[in-house]
């Protein structure tokens, strides 16, 4: 009869225990959590805060009584692994109520200790309005004290997943927000183009969004960031990011990778064959990449938790590594992005093209159909698919999940231009945003016209380049790009002549569709210097939200009606 | 200079010019059309009904004044193409205002004619009350028929996609709807087991449905089936199915395939090659059966027509064949399939198996939460997916369109399990049930453990099979299975005795996932014939829903709370 021990529960250590028993009814499964919850939805944390969650009592999804009854496994709360002795293969607990410490022995130890809040040493970390969100004794205790009376100002630093929801939930539960981000932007996955949809998207819903700046010190009524900007808040959450609980391990003498998480094989199994490890606090393999990397999500957590037991029980494992697939609401938007990004892919020296596209959602005349912004990213010059980024009232996951489908299998822009995806007026268009992306995209791999990036718009502009918007009159007099010159695409093939041939032109129309056709007219024309603005007058005006290079923020919200 | 004559618009025809002018700002680009509109949407024809389309206008997309001004091209409305002469590249046009007739010579011609309704010879067919659904003409003569005082009852002849969105939207504005199918379900692209929930939403939302009886005659007031039942309907709308227009094709000699559309090559060339076909006239290959066939949708359509624009630009055409995605909104219910279900894997005799999972579309604790069903057809031993049917009230076509881009990349289970789809709590969980699906499918394709389909249980019941019930005490005491025994999981290792082990024991819970355990706990304790049920009660009762083997259908809707 083997005896397994798994450290911790939620998700991978949940998972992992359940599993073994599915594949071995006589072992002997004991799980230890530190907390007083074994089984909780880590990911619905925020929203007990903004009551979409309404009782703390429904963020526990099993206790350990129906684990016992439904698994025969014994999981044990408020019970921390102190020490792992590896030579006997015995564990040290301490139990957290008595401080009893004891010994279990296993034949396997299943490490998922996840990953703890990284805190660094502010002036005034330690004050009592300061909180972190990790499970739901946190969460409990910032939900009780940002319901007293007189907390109505409150800080979050951090502009990730976890910082960028809490903000959210504090928002819509009537506090005063403001939400602090050291980088350029929020929202690390998506890249600068795209995150602007967000950034106004906080404003919009009221939430005061710093960027570019850090926090310096906690006072009890403020805070204060590296610029000197001081801020009144009552509750600070600090959110900047996790690390990997490695303690246990590394003080094991596990090997621990160069990210700074416990090393595992294809098997998921530490240096120590004996012991297995998943979850947050490992390290995998990126598929893209090819380098080894950090996820902090649930999805991957819970599938290496199934392939970790698997493997005690001498079954395959089909390690391909991960891609990283995400996704959040953010007020009225939702947002979903897979694989890399622009900066990782950068990073990771990979040559690639992006295209940014704007496409209704679901046929124009069927209710709530809405822009949906679409960025994919692709290699150079083979076409393989490498992520995307998409962000919209309507449905966003629904495109990502595809495109990870897709990188999973190794597609190309080829490939998705050809997906026959289910189509309803109700749903989609004929021809989806994620096709259009795809032919967008081969028409740039062959340079079968030239784009330039919404990025590039302002320096162009500020060079006195020829910029042609081929919208109507109407839309162009509610607002448009400094010196621009407006020939709407039905009255481009007679006032061809107004165009300079002597030099670059710059098209856009508002999503860029029209100033597609008006590119390929012009090309046929003899026009050799022609650019399409990739993601148009929205991607544009997005861009420089915060820059003001043609007008003001609320000019810009009035006239072009991104609501 | 190309002269390019294009027959018919809407999809097919409208994206062939169009591609054509991008391609070449030259070429003389005429499309004909017989009737009023060149560019509508098509497939949003039945929303103008239930007014989520509020104007008839709105349902025109392109006007002859925007092709010309948008794209130099020449549409001409009212004109029919009546003859094709090959050997003289040229074509008649009947000018069906002022029944003139001319001609017009062509380098390439382009056919969409797309398909007609089929219309039987019912006595009494051609009654002013009856109508067909194809155009905004016909749209709107049914709709400004449909308003007068005196029409209160209305029968649908059909439940393909048509006949069921007709009748929703007229039971949305009000109407008493009668729906009339001959074959023993509607919506024949799913399973007789997945339908049956579409059934149940059509009869909550109070249409008359009748299944497995066709119209035999129509009178002033109603209309006659075969079985002798008499339906009162003051209009009558008849949506049986499509039929390729292949007139103007076959009397040019054009060959035409096996299943009665337009043969086309893999470039949408027909066996003249100045002659191309696009839509819904068409045969196409379908890359799972390897096998011709038709479909009538609006996506294959779109790509066909931009292939055969690229083709006489002497572009390659990448010509993989079609799968069939496709979706639906059906009251409160959205649906999506994609690929073979179950009759279509037999009919291509390819070897198969399926599964039947029933899980919830978001983290259960989120607003909305809602259990969606899901169907994974697979070829066995091979584990390549081979199609999946989608119904709930959440995000079906997400799950779908996975799955289409799993199926065209030739996915296998294995891959589906595998697959890193984004995860937030609002839009899914950890593991999403298309992942589930594979587990379960791959436990089945290593005969992990022996499952039966709902549809076997009525039988099983009958011969007195035993089937334990895993539910706990107060779901079982809100109905069950006759002669089930009830032991709830969390009992089952104290209670294994009261299960014989002489003979098939067949086990189920609410959705499946409690009895998955139980079978493999049993399996470990030496049971050898032990079975689970696919789809579990939610999936029985759903598939007795008519039959009522058990209970009435009301005391289901009330006991079982499937709303």
């Amino acid at each position: 009869m083997k005896k397994v021990l798994v450290v911790g529960g939620v998700a991978g250590g949940a998972t992992a225990a359940v599993r073994v028993r599915r594949l071995d009814e006589k072992a002997e499964i004991i799980m230890f959590e530190k907390g007083p919850h074994v089984s909780f939805s880590n990911c619905s944390l925020p929203y007990y805060l903004g009551r979409v969650v309404e009782s703390k009592e429904k963020l526990v999804l099993m206790t350990p009584e129906s684990f016992k009854t439904k698994y025969n496994i014994e999981a044990r709360v408020n019970q921390e692994v102190i020490r792992i002795h590896r030579e006997e293969k015995t564990v040290e607990i301490k139990n957290l109520e008595t401080n009893e410490v004891y010994k279990e022995s296993y034949d396997v130890l299943i490490l998922s200790p996840g990953a703890n809040p990284v805190v660094p040493p502010f002036e005034g970390v330690n004050l009592p309005h300061v909180f972190t969100v990790r499970n739901v004794a946190d969460i409990d205790r910032l939900h009780q004290y940002v319901n007293q009376s007189n907390v109505e100002r409150i800080a979050v630093i951090g502009g990730g997943f976890i910082g960028v929801e809490v903000a959210e939930n504090l928002r819509e539960a009537g506090k005063v927000v403001t939400l602090v981000e050291y980088s350029p932007q929020i929202m690390a996955p998506f890249d600068e183009d795209m995150v602007q949809i967000l950034h106004k998207e906080m404003l919009d819903h009221g939430i005061q969004l710093i960027v570019g700046d850090g926090l310096k010190k906690i006072t009890e009524n403020a805070i204060e960031l590296n610029s000197g900007k001081q801020v009144e808040a009552q509750a600070v959450v600090l959110a900047i990011g996790v690390k990997p609980e490695i303690t246990l391990a590394k003080e094991a003498g596990l090997e621990i990778g160069e990210l700074g998480g416990i090393k595992v094989n294809a098997n998921y199994q530490t240096s120590d064959p004996s012991i297995y490890a998943v979850g947050d606090a490992i390290e995998v393999y990126h598929r893209l990449t090819h380098k080894p990397t950090r996820l902090a999500l649930a999805g991957p957590a819970v599938r290496q938790a199934r392939a970790a037991a698997d493997h005690i029980y001498g079954q395959k494992t089909n390690n391909k590594g991960v891609i990283g697939s995400s996704s959040v609401k953010i007020f009225d938007l939702n947002c979903a992005v897979t694989g890399l990004n622009e900066r990782a892919a950068k990073e990771a020296n990979i040559r690639y093209d992006s295209v940014y596209v704007i496409a209704p959602d679901k046929v124009g005349l069927m209710p709530n159909s809405n822009p949906l912004h679409f960025k994919l990213i692709f290699e150079v010059p083979t076409g393989r698919i490498l992520g995307a980024q998409a962000i919209g009232k309507g449905n966003a996951d629904k495109r990502i999940d595809v495109i990870a489908a897709l990188i999973t299998m190794g597609g190309t822009l080829e490939d998705l231009k050809e997906l026959e995806l289910t189509y309803s007026p109700m749903y989609s268009t004929a021809r989806d945003v994620v096709n259009i992306a795809a032919l967008v995209g081969l028409n740039i791999l062959h340079a079968d016209y030239k784009q330039v990036h919404v990025s590039k718009v302002r320096n162009l502009v500020e060079q006195g380049a020829t910029f042609i918007d081929v919208r109507e009159n109407h839309e162009f007099e509610s607002g448009h790009l400094v010196n621009a010159i407006n020939i709407p695409l039905s009255e481009l093939r007679e006032r061809v002549d107004e165009i300079p041939r002597d030099k670059p032109v710059y098209i856009h129309c508002r999503s860029g569709q029209r100033s597609y056709n008006a590119v390929k007219i012009l090309q046929h024309l003899g026009f050799t210097n022609v650019y399409n603005v990739s993601g148009s007058f929205l991607g544009i005006c997005l861009y420089e939200y915060f820059t003001d290079v043609t007008t003001s923020r609320e000019k810009i919200v009035t006239d072009y009606n991104f609501k």
